[in-house]
């Protein structure tokens, strides 16, 4: 009466990447061993290597289940869709060892030299951007690339000084914040307050509550 | 014939200093162990005791002297002020081991849960945000202390992604692109063209050539 051994793959990996999102939190990339990893989650070398190859693998895994945790929960499009990923991310954040491993990982000296950890995120802001812009929603000469590269490290930035200054308590509110400096500098000239950036959408969201 | 006692104090002071900054950048502030400070000075640690206190002291005063580095390298006013200190910064950087540290210092997860290595910048950033304030050069409704928490999280999130993607060459035309987005939304509408944040002008001011 095992469980199909599809579903138990499933599991298996599903159980490293926690692990692995929890060890990477608490002790940084470099310092989290592959034991300390193997241990949490009550597995083998043999499951890690199978299912991503070495550590690296395991943490790109990572850095790309980030998305999938936000993006089913939007509805929203543009502009505000590109909101709305910062706002569920700041609300979840702070709960969500996943998506703290994922900004553990790109703090990291050692791994990921290609800036993989920012590559992700930066072609999701700028599908977003680009889509914006053929809605006209973009101030003229706002470069979609450029902004997407922005946008990126501005959140990282942010999410530092929250971390350092309250333990992240106030994430929301800089996100807020953020967009208040950076929305009528993106946005076309007289629509900035069209998009809603406020704690209190974030928190919606964050609940699931699906929002246009 | 020894030097005057006060001038060897100088000396030992800004050894230290050095010497620590360099550590912090080599191995992050948790794993620069005062040995290896004390070493690369050549002191003891009674000079290290004297002057800072502690290795937490020792780190401080190399923040706070990140922006006597920069400051005396400038005299514009208001905008230009706030965006001329990112551009010296961001030229400087990758040669300089004193700021490279004070971003290693804002880095790290066990240090400074006060915010400490945000807070000198922040306020910083403040004064001439304030100024230009009062010059009349910011848009309407926007709050000059927000905008500081934003500007000094947003430079340290540039940079992380710029020294993840190639090391930070990238740096200073990131931080152009940082004020292509952030300019129009802070200057008063109309006026963001007044500005210039080119990478042309920060390799004149970092070389030390005064620009109003």
């Amino acid at each position: 009466m095992g469980q199909p051994k599809q579903e138990r793959a499933v599991q298996t990996r599903l159980a490293l990447m926690r692990a692995a999102a929890e060890v990477f939190d608490e002790h940084g990339y470099a310092g989290a061993g592959i034991n300390k990893i193997l241990k949490r989650a009550g597995l083998t070398a043999g499951a890690l290597y199978f299912h991503f190859g070495s550590k690296e693998g395991l943490a790109e895994a990572i850095m790309n289940a980030q998305q999938d945790a936000i993006e089913p929960l939007l509805e929203s499009q543009g502009l505000q869709r590109l909101v709305d990923i910062t706002l569920v991310w700041s609300h979840r954040l702070p709960a969500d060892p996943l998506l703290r491993a994922g900004v553990e990982l790109s703090l990291g000296h050692e791994a990921f030299a290609d800036g993989t950890p920012f590559e992700s995120w930066r072609e999701l802001m700028a599908v977003y951007l680009r889509e914006a812009h053929e809605l006209g929603q973009l101030r003229e000469g706002v470069d979609p690339e450029a902004a997407a590269r922005f946008v990126v490290g501005a959140c990282t930035g942010v999410q530092l000084y929250a971390r350092q200054v309250d333990g992240r308590q106030s994430l929301p509110r800089r996100v807020e914040e953020m967009w208040d400096c950076l929305l009528p500098g993106i946005a076309a000239p007289g629509t900035a307050h069209e998009y809603d950036a406020g704690v209190a959408r974030g928190e919606r969201l964050a609940r699931g509550q699906v929002a246009a």
